[in-house]
């Protein structure tokens, strides 16, 4: 047999997951490096694989390997199985190379019997101690490797305590354990028909046998199957030796990391407790001690500490989170793994490890999460503060930030409160673009409907307000000027605040801490900039939009939806007018008088982006979305417009829709009504004409028309626009050039790309109907459905948070090739929310974008990204 | 220069089409065959590009090459342009190779000028007939060649007519015909400066010039664009001599057939008239004789007339449909082409081909028109009865036949009625599944409205019902019992016919003619079965359909849609109790109910089957579907159920979507609650195995688990049924094996074939919500949008009837291939509507599907069209 199965810890590397597993690869790494690590053996996946080929049994060699490793683990710690003085006790955990859940996971204390259980209670000087662990032990042990319902435990554990009249598990004497661990040897030997294994080895052998056993469990089978894990992977089984922090005062426990999480400073950081065990720090019964206690308390110890911070420092050249114990004056690493850090502390240790020339700058821009960028131009709750105020609902986290206002339960009372100086947060039900004036006083909104991308989580994130989306638990009543949440009443004029990052609703007022963007931060930014192939767009409206994206170094726009521009207080009564026009001549009319507007919206729009390109998308959503909704507001739409009540409702009746996702708009309204497109075409072009000659820019407008499903349909509605250029432009004398380019957001669009590009001079991916319809999920009724997916394991993530790859990538790719093997410098970009998502825009970088768009305050995010995915791509060139 | 720009008739064939047009190869043909056709030429597409790159000029070299052919036209005709005696008249026509709307069409009788018209009122010893040929000819001139609006020359006529106090034009008398020529003539000097020309030459490069030219205006330009047709093909140019039938009593015109072209028998069928002209037939001022009365009048011409039937039978093959002239006794073939004939015709002219040996059996398979072979199977309108009736509206032709019953506005009165033994047709706005019994009741349906895979459409084609559907113009007013269209009112209980298959509705009882499968009919369908490679199976829910199709030839059920199970009367209480249940025990109680329904249904399916497969869907719509609409019908549930009125709606609230369409249904329904599949599953299993058991027959039941998205999707909801199978294979006793599939409805399903393969063992194609959001088009709402798209050419044919092959069915292949990538013995199939549409069905053989499945009445359509696809795959073995 020259197979081995068995490997200590001082024979492998972090290389060797796929036979030790993640967690034995992480341990024989430490030990490699000569860091203090408890010793202990690795039973390889193989054996795991064997222990099925051989008929769920541990084949003899395997066992005599095992046995050997023992010995030479007990040699290592000078310590025996068993042994009634100072006896070896260990951990088994079970761990795959794949982190899987719904295996065995730990049993501790391994190793304890009625001997070795007073040695324990010696030797940690605490005899409660030791029979509470044997409890534990007993418990777990029964439960996991006898498969002994953990019910019937708990009920002699209960029935004791009612016994004593012991109110919490801490009010249990040591005699009261002692009593507990009969009864459970008892039910033991009741359930299984012998006693409780009193022989370590025999104890060790069945937990090795367990974790064999639960990789065969049902829940493991079912995840496997769900996530294609092959079932021949196998699982491995780690067997370390315990070490005790509580063995008196000269031991101790601690964590740590090597720089200081929140601010970067560089400096050991941590918490330190005398006598006792990692879970007494968890647990948080005992007040720690700054990691500096350590130094004046166990000076040797501490000095090898710091030692080994530099030495992980220098050997995974990232910030440690570490845990430690000090047992009798020696140290003991127990884990190492990259800290986790605010986004302050990102940025500045990305840096100062640039400038100690320990890391490279491809590799501080690794260093930052992209996310974490977006925080950093928001304001933020005061930590502390946060922590201490009430939350009375939760939401969806659907724009970042934190803030602070009054509730307002209708537009009208926001702008009021705004108008006199109020900070608001608008809470509705779901908002609508009617709501628009609302969300421009308030400083945050919250809904409770809708997800991640409703109108208003679009909305706020465009606006770069905070946002918490679809509080289930929130009812409004707007009549009584009140909000409940379960029987909990807010009234209007109360302060809350929101997290829009966390998705947290809070009463009262937290303090707010104000953006800073510091040198680092700047540093960053610029070697991503430097480093990065895709160009980065804004997906704006608004010139005040465009201006916050270009100080967040936006090179353009890449999206401008005109219809939100229709929804302005002085233009919606003459779209009403013409949506209600009974004929052509009706409906020119009403769009004579939109187009000045028009024109100076987009005049205001290119003056604000100079020479920088705009995408303008023509009227896309659904014409009924532009009527009112209630017999109120028709009845005021009727007395202002002329028309009869029964006229605007029996027009709103005939315009609706059983699937308005898959309904009349996009360039179907255009095919419909040519002389929308007609109108808004003179707009664009007027505009950027009157701009160049006014101001000198060299404008290229690019015309965008959206749900485009195939090619006759774009050279249809290209045709309109191609005449309304002409004609605009012989009018005003002047000729300029524009373009005609496509949204993809239908299948089909991507599906037939080849086609589509012989009229198109760009493609811009909308990818959130893309999504939608490529899933069949419509985004404003699934938000539940995909939650449950996602935490039954049948999706990774939100496919409207991140492109999902297999699918709608997998024809995002396709259209890139096709629309470019007929016209190899199509312009490919991608406006939908992922552009502004990191995931996503890793996808977008390898098929081939020129660029991608997103709201203002994901433009930084992207940057970084898009560096980040060059970065990426050149490791892994791997097929999607 | 060796380039040829100019073909006379004898020097084509008609395999030239790319050089001489559709037009020219097809005169060029019946020429080379000996055939007698006036005389002519054709200018070349060649010359129409040759005309662009010389700068819209005709080269001198191709004028004198028209020249030459001209001269060499005159004598073969013995006729000169412009002699005063005989002159040689001509028509001028475009023939692109493509067939092309837009361009200029016609002119006829050119060569006429004031000296020829004398000639030509002799020669047809009608003067009047002479100047009115004259007078068209010139405002037919002036408006396509010289470009003068249309509207001066009609000016100019009618105030003629109104001068001379004419109604109609043929009351102009010729002195008045001479007086408007004289004003035509004046009206040219004044628009295009210069005389109408007289010389015959000089019109005839003038009308060639301007086919040129119409080659390259807006509409052709547009058509060419969207249709993707290359500008420079350009078009030919046909000049042929006219032929006169009106030249006296030797003369004359007719139409004709070589076979009957309503029952197929074979002799010669057609119509004559002595001294008249083509469109003197057409025009149906005089009344034609039979084909007959030319034996007795002119034997010779007639025996000429026989033979080149015979000949051209010979030459095509097929049944041809001819346009002759006698001209003083010689007979002129101025066009053949295969002929237009009933279904009857079809099937009878076919078997007798083969039986003369003219053809074989391939090719008789593929004469009948898959869509005529459904006409077969339904009683038809007596032809003289229904042209008679008045038509009082019309809609979609949504499911073929006819029918005769008495208006009924309500399920209610339809019951009534037909139990009393009335004839029935339903008249509802559209219908939903409660209007079921209502639908049985009735021999048609009719709906205001809807397209043709609504509700009511697809239940009438299922049950082999006639439907017509969307008939906007029909109002129901229920409460008055009265059906409106327009201003005109129709009582419940009056008489209307239905025509399904022209989506007619006529007022009053028209007769019916019962179908007639013939031998020739049974002759066809057998050799299509030998033919073809596709299975056909039925999408049917019921036994009666199942025997229905089963006579009809299928060969299992590939589409058993459970949830039409759950609408029926004593099933729907249960099913509501369900979906109205607070948590998953009063689901439990409520599926329980349901389940010795379900059983019974899947046996009567199997025993109906005897060993043929079933594919049975779990259940797909959202369960907002069953429940009830109107406040009256929850009332009633209210009392029924027991559950208040409030907690009904309250649930219909939370389960109404924004787009029902994306929304919660198909396995996201399984997965939010395992236990309706689970209770499926339990009925699916238990009946095969009782019916297995009681009749012996080796059933393998198909599970099909609709609208997922993605392999872990399916492995999800596989497991809860292959568990329930496990269970209740394990209760029974007795083992089977079954299979577990999945429709392949969503894009994302088709993108990920490969993955969704490992768990699936089969696939059945869902195309009707596969187009719908492959292109993003609601069925229930785009109607009016695809019927406009179909109109302006963006698309060729109604995506929902024919699979869009450059889109959808590049999904199709695509998962077609990956999905045996993976799994190669997949088996594939396909259930939408499309299963029955014969282009459709060329797709599915072509990506190697194993079989279609469609309504019970498109079964032997299906196998007819899967015949017709081997054998046109066999030809063009081509891309798709």
């Amino acid at each position: 047999m020259d197979k081995k199965y068995v490997y200590s810890f001082n024979e492998g590397t972090k290389d060797m997951r796929a036979l030790l597993g993640g967690k034995g690869a992480g341990l024989a790494e430490m030990t490699r490096i000569g860091l203090p690590v408890p010793f202990g053996f690795t039973v390889t996946t193989e054996a795991c694989s064997r222990y099925y080929e051989d008929g769920k049994k541990i084949d003899d060699s395997i066992i005599a390997e095992i046995k050997e490793k023992l010995a030479d683990l007990e040699k290592v710690m000078g310590k025996k199985f068993g042994d009634p003085d100072d006896p070896l006790l260990v951990s088994v955990r079970s761990g795959a190379p794949i982190s899987m859940p719904g295996m065995m996971d730990t049993i501790l204390n391994l190793g304890l019997n009625d001997d070795t259980v007073v040695a324990l209670g010696k030797l940690t000087n605490n005899e409660r101690f030791a029979y509470d662990s044997y409890r534990r032990f007993i418990q777990m042990f029964g439960d996991v490797v006898l498969e002994i319902p953990m019910k019937k435990f708990e009920d002699i554990f209960d029935g004791k305590k009612a016994e004593v009249g012991a109110k919490f598990d801490v009010d249990l004497q040591t005699e009261d354990l002692k009593a507990i661990i009969e009864s459970y040897k008892k039910l033991v030997k009741e359930e299984i028909g012998r006693d409780f294994p009193t022989d370590p080895e025999a104890q060790m052998m069945e937990a090795i046998t367990a974790v064999f056993r639960s990789w065969n469990n049902d829940r493991a089978i079912l995840y496997r199957k769900i996530n294609d894990i092959p079932n021949d992977l196998g699982t491995a089984v780690n067997v370390q030796s315990m070490v005790f922090g509580n063995k008196g005062n000269t031991s101790g426990t601690g964590v740590a990391f090597t720089r200081d999480p929140a601010t970067g400073e560089k400096r050991i950081y941590g918490e330190f407790l005398v006598n006792a065990q990692g879970e007494d720090v968890v647990a948080g019964i005992r007040t720690p001690e700054p990691i500096s206690q350590m130094a004046e308390r166990f000076p040797s110890a501490y000095k090898s500490f710091e030692h080994i911070c530099e030495v992980l420092e220098q050997h995974y050249t990232d910030m440690q989170d570490m845990e430690f114990t000090v047992e009798e004056g020696k140290l003991y690493m127990l884990q190492t793994r990259a800290a986790k850090r605010t986004a302050e502390a990102a940025v500045k240790v990305a840096c100062d490890m640039v400038d100690e020339k320990l890391i490279d700058r491809k590799t501080a821009v690794l260093r930052i999460e992209p996310e974490h960028v977006e925080h950093l131009l928001h304001p933020v709750f005061d930590a502390k503060d946060e922590a201490k105020a009430e939350v009375i609902a939760e939401g969806l986290p659907a724009s970042p930030g934190a803030a602070v206002g009054k509730i307002c339960l209708s537009v009208a009372k926001a702008v009021e409160l705004k108008e006199s100086g109020e900070k608001v947060i608008l809470v509705r039900p779901e908002t609508s673009p009617e709501d628009l004036a609302g969300m421009i006083s308030a400083e945050g909104l919250l809904t409770a409907r809708g997800g991640r991308t409703s109108h208003a989580a679009v909305v706020a994130r465009g606006m770069g307000k905070c946002c918490v989306a679809g509080a289930r638990e929130i009812q409004i009543d707007e009549a009584n000027g009140v909000m409940k949440v379960g029987d909990k009443v807010y009234n209007e004029g109360e302060y809350i605040s929101l997290n829009g990052t966390n998705g947290k609703v809070y009463l009262g007022e937290i303090t707010l801490i104000p953006p800073d963007f510091s040198g680092n931060f700047g540093r960053i930014m610029t070697w991503a900039d430097e480093i990065r192939r895709l160009k980065v767009r804004v997906n704006a409206d608004t010139p005040a939009d465009v201006k916050q994206a270009i100080e967040f170094g936006a090179e353009g726009v890449g999206l401008c939806r005109t219809e939100h521009m229709f929804f302005q207080d002085i233009r919606i009564p003459a779209f009403r007018e013409m949506i209600l026009a009974k004929n052509e001549k009706g409906r020119r009319a009403a769009l004579a008088k939109l187009l000045p507007y028009q024109r100076s919206d987009f005049k205001a729009m290119y003056t604000a982006l100079k020479d920088r390109p705009m995408t303008v998308r023509l009227l896309d959503p659904p014409l009924h979305e532009f009527l009112p909704k209630t017999d109120e507001d028709v009845r005021q739409l009727a007395q202002e417009s002329g028309v009869s009540e029964e006229a605007i409702k029996e027009r709103s009746d005939a315009l609706r829709e059983f699937n308005p996702m898959l309904g009349d708009r996009g360039c179907r309204l255009a095919i419909e009504y040519p002389e929308i497109a007609q109108m808004q075409t003179e707009a664009i072009i007027s505009a950027a004409i009157e701009v160049q000659n006014e101001m000198g820019y060299e404008i290229v407008p690019e015309i965008m028309i959206p749900l485009v499903g195939g090619r006759r349909e774009l050279a249809y509605v290209k045709d309109i626009v191609d005449k309304a250029a002409e004609e605009t432009m012989a009018k005003m004398g002047k000729k300029i050039e524009y373009q005609v380019g496509t949204m993809i957001e239908v299948p089909r669009a991507a599906l037939t790309a080849d086609g589509i590009a012989h009229h198109a001079e760009f493609f811009s991916f909308g990818t959130n109907d893309l999504t939608q319809m490529t899933y069949g999920f419509s985004r404003d009724d699934t938000a539940d459905i995909i939650a449950k997916y996602v935490d039954e394991g049948i999706m990774d993530t939100d496919p409207f948070k991140t492109i999902d790859y297999y699918g709608v990538g997998r024809l995002m790719k396709y259209a890139a090739e096709y629309g470019r093997k007929t016209r190899p410098n199509l312009k490919l970009g991608i406006c939908g929310e992922h552009g502004g998502d990191p995931k996503s825009i890793e996808l977008c970088n390898k098929i081939g974008l020129n660029y991608v768009s997103c709201s203002p305050y994901r433009v930084p995010v992207a940057r970084l990204a898009a560096a980040q995915a060059v970065i990426k791509q050149a490791d892994e060139e791997e097929e999607i």
